[in-house]
């Protein structure tokens, strides 16, 4: 594979970048004083003793999930707690049935074994939570009401997100000194909604891959299986949130990075349309680029959760009024779809890269089920998937790498593999004149016309497709991410949902005609033989489900339908 | 001025453009055929003698609208049904009391002479529209219905929108031959709203004027003083809707084109927030750039019909289905308010250009009205409009001049003068780097920030601001649109309305003081020493009124409070 590799990695000219004499002199000090800020963060008393060591656990492939529970590592009270969708914690909350102090300090105790097991930490401040949860409690004690909607809410949130008087590094070493003056727009919103923080969670490198490797912090595992990544660039988020570290998380996706790893951490996650949330102080390479817009979005282990994280920041938190580039659109109460009245077409192939056996499995489950329950189904031919690829691809690096290239050549820091592939995606180093960039944005706004005619004619309401070609790879080993960037190249609003199935190696293996099969692409060829199914253990199957753009409320409503005829509950192990 | 206006026009390197030996043999043919074809396709029988030579008429500052009524030019009927709001005509025709042939009869009675006066009209198609109309009638016969909120209403159509088996030329001779395969969204839709076309009118060369010439129709005049021009780029809707030549009228703005028409003859013209109305279809120069969006919007005689025009084609046109480039942002009802609950800021001058006599007397006319109605009147300190008109005259040719050269040299036409002046805005042809392009934007991201801040902070509703230095210019001599692009490159609603005021040379006289001003900028001396009282005569002061970004329902509202209590109604002339 890695001749393969190689062989892929040719165009950009990768000099310029790495100075390792800089960075071990200057720089290796900082990250080292920062990793030890991070194990200093640490309450003791939250802790478990691993039952072996990290390298055994992830060579066993162990599901640190089922651990939690087996082996019972939190109270009852404290699993009572945190194993409550957050509409139920917010009510019980307002009623005083719980207070802010008990729901927080069950979080952080979760939250650090969540650490513990998958890394998934940049920055621990579990006193300062405590603190904010005190005040919660004191302003219910003293009002007799709540401040907001999400009063008490543990809420995890990713590195870049600019936190008042902390550092924002964004996973670039060069930025490990960038302490932010004030809070990024959405964490403005989210703490006068009630929200406590306590956890600042991990992203990739470059934040460009579907991967988790940093030269900060370094890998965020699965805590599903261990010797599997949480994917990226949420990647801390993926994790913390499928562990239930926190109530909810927050995240950014360009291309992928919110769905990847709710898919591979097997939580839900959304990608709203763009402009309708705030990015607004939260760090990037290169802000100022509008053909592909990043987006924020919500991760939580409840489809009534991301409901609620988008009514109370939209029609509470007004971020238009704190941010010009947000549109002016609240969130509408849409019903629960009868499965009678939907029609979903199904993409199981983009037509780029096969899936693995598992997420076939997957569909076909989900296509069933929802066919056995009235839902109208139809096969979906992927329109233009090739074009659409090559353009986001193009469109991500078409200043030639300037702003990836300024972040990281100023530390000097070493490229990790997937960093050097993704600075070779679409034309690589070569910049991109405007009137270039410009045709391009005419053939993305035809594919935009032509999959919004597609949905319009045919009366269809949602697309499912897979997230990835498999289910959560191995580190450094994922190099496709066609399936998520589809939706961000057409800037539609995107669901992901466990299926509520895992990763079995008795039964999700290729067939023999799997393996007569004549790949497509290097790529393809290269996303296809990373897959042996012993190596993928326990690893939730999550998909997608996208719709029309602006309709983010239908999504997240049939959403509920989907999860209900799927009978899927993450809270379900509750003892 | 000519030698300072030389000075000024130094850095774009104007060669490889105008090929006089190209143009007058392949295509000024082209162009005469266009001229002719349109002579032909004016009835006779609703032309009139004009009093005198067109020369004449000009020179003597003939004031067309005021000899319509003077002169009776229509008859009684005719002028009832004219000089109706189209709310008030929708309504008529829809309880059976007129017919769509009537209504649009009348209407291309009124809009031939408001093209003898003004050569407002690209293009003539009489006897098609006849056949809508008769087709609505038909309809309403059959079903006892309208087909649509604006069933027979008359509408005048921007010549660049692209209409079914017709030339789309955008203004540029080079595009002659290019006929329209099918209709722009905004022409479906409106068609599928009711309504009737029957003309197309003009713009300027490169679109980028905010004056009326172009080398295929010539000037556009301005129907309250023929010595004056209707303004650009929307220059012939601004003439026939000012005119009453058609019921509403659709423009595009990117820096003030629906505006300044609007302003110049006297009606109202929104500038929607981008991407709430669709240019799907309609022809530019830079198709697929980004960082300044282009808005098309409504130009009418009442505010009531603006409102009825932006419901009609949001909330039942549904331009999202067709264009996925289209916000879904439905029309809200938002109630007229109560000059008592509104706040505004009035900006008399933006910093860079002085405003002229008669619109300083406007401005403190609307200011005083307002403030004795109970509005709260607040002075606005302009916010780095400097920056804002260097910023967005830099982002118009970022491509330097690529996307104008090609359409420009194709036919090597002559530049006009104001051709050559947009060419050097900014950069003039220095192409900009992407991560140039991105640093403006970052910067234009900034601005909309703080404008924003200002309105929520301050609790301020509206902005109330000249829409250019002046009122209608000479043919010409228009170089400043810095009132008009400020709320472009803010992306803000802006409704141009009338305050029922028209320059008066008596009044308004540049003082004592005046004279004595030191100037601040050579365009603020071109454009203030263009001024003088006995060259405008008569001619409309047109104002904006801006709000916050996607409140365009709370400006059209608020616009109404204002035309009440300024009492402007421009059918009161009727008989």
């Amino acid at each position: 594979m890695s001749t393969l590799f190689e062989s892929l990695l040719t165009t950009d000219p990768l000099d310029n970048y790495e100075d390792i004499d800089k960075y071990t002199t200057h720089w290796l000090p900082k990250i080292e004083q920062y990793r030890q800020n991070l194990v200093d963060a640490i309450p003791e008393k939250y802790t478990v003793e691993l039952p072996q060591s990290t390298d055994k656990l992830i060579q066993d492939q162990f599901n640190a999930v089922d651990y939690l529970y087996k082996e019972k590592l939190l109270t009852p009270e404290e699993f009572a707690i945190t194993d409550l969708p957050t509409v139920e914690l917010v009510a019980k909350i307002a009623s005083g049935e719980l207070t802010s102090v008990e729901v927080f300090e069950a979080y952080a105790h979760r939250a650090v074994l969540a650490h513990q097991f998958t890394n998934c930490a940049m920055e621990l401040f579990i006193a300062e939570g405590l603190k904010q949860a005190e005040e919660r409690d004191a302003y219910f004690k003293e009002h007799g009401k709540t401040v907001g909607p999400l009063h008490g809410v543990p809420i995890s949130l990713k590195e870049h997100f600019g936190y008042e008087a902390k550092v924002t590094h964004s996973g670039y070493v060069s930025r490990l000194d960038n302490i932010s003056s004030e809070h990024c727009v959405t964490v403005n919103i989210l703490e006068k909604l009630g929200a406590v923080f306590y956890i600042r969670t991990t992203e990739p490198q470059s934040l460009m891959h579907l991967d988790s490797y940093n030269n900060i912090t370094g890998f965020t595992k699965n805590p599903y299986n261990l010797l599997l990544s949480s994917g990226g660039s949420s990647s801390g988020e993926g994790a913390v949130v499928g562990f239930g570290g926190s109530s909810m998380g927050v995240g950014t996706d360009i291309g992928g990075s919110i769905r990847g790893p709710a898919a591979f951490s097997g939580c839900f996650g959304l990608r709203p349309t763009s402009q309708r949330t705030s990015l607004s102080g939260v760090g990037c390479s290169d802000p100022g680029a509008e053909s592909i817009l990043a987006v924020l979005g919500p991760l939580a282990r409840s489809v009534d959760d991301i409901d609620l994280w988008m009514k109370s920041y939209l029609n509470q938190g007004n971020p238009w009024e704190l941010d010009s580039s947000c549109l002016r659109m609240e969130w509408r109460d849409v019903a629960k779809p009868k499965p009678e009245t939907m029609t979903v077409a199904v993409m199981r192939d983009d037509g780029l890269v096969r899936v693995s056996p598992p997420i076939r499995r997957g569909i076909q489950y989900v296509v069933d089920k929802l066919k056995q329950n009235g839902v109208k189904v139809i096969e979906f031919t992927p329109i233009k998937t090739d074009v659409a690829y090559k353009l986001i691809n193009k469109l991500y690096n078409c200043d030639g790498n300037a702003g990836q290239r300024k972040v990281l050549s100023d530390s000097g820091e070493p490229l990790g593999k997937l960093t050097k592939w993704f600075l070779n995606y679409g034309k690589g180093a070569k910049i991109l004149g405007i009137s270039e960039i410009n045709r391009l944005n005419i053939i993305k706004h035809e594919l935009r016309d032509e999959y919004n005619k597609y949905l319009v004619d045919n009366k269809v309401d949602f697309i499912l497709s897979p997230t990835y070609n498999n289910v959560a790879p191995h580190s450094g080993e994922v190099y496709n991410w066609s399936y998520t960037a589809l939706w961000n190249i057409l800037d539609l609003p995107t669901l992901v949902f466990p299926t509520g199935l895992y990763q079995d190696p008795k039964v999700d293996k290729w067939t023999e005609e799997d393996l007569k099969y004549e790949f497509r692409s290097p790529l393809e060829q290269m996303e296809n033989e990373n897959y042996h199914p012993d190596q993928f253990i326990g690893a939730p199957i999550g998909l997608q489900l996208s719709g029309k753009k602006y309709f983010d409320e239908e999504v997240v409503a049939a959403g509920k339908t989907i999860v209900d005829i799927l009978e899927v509950d993450l809270f379900k192990n509750i003892l």
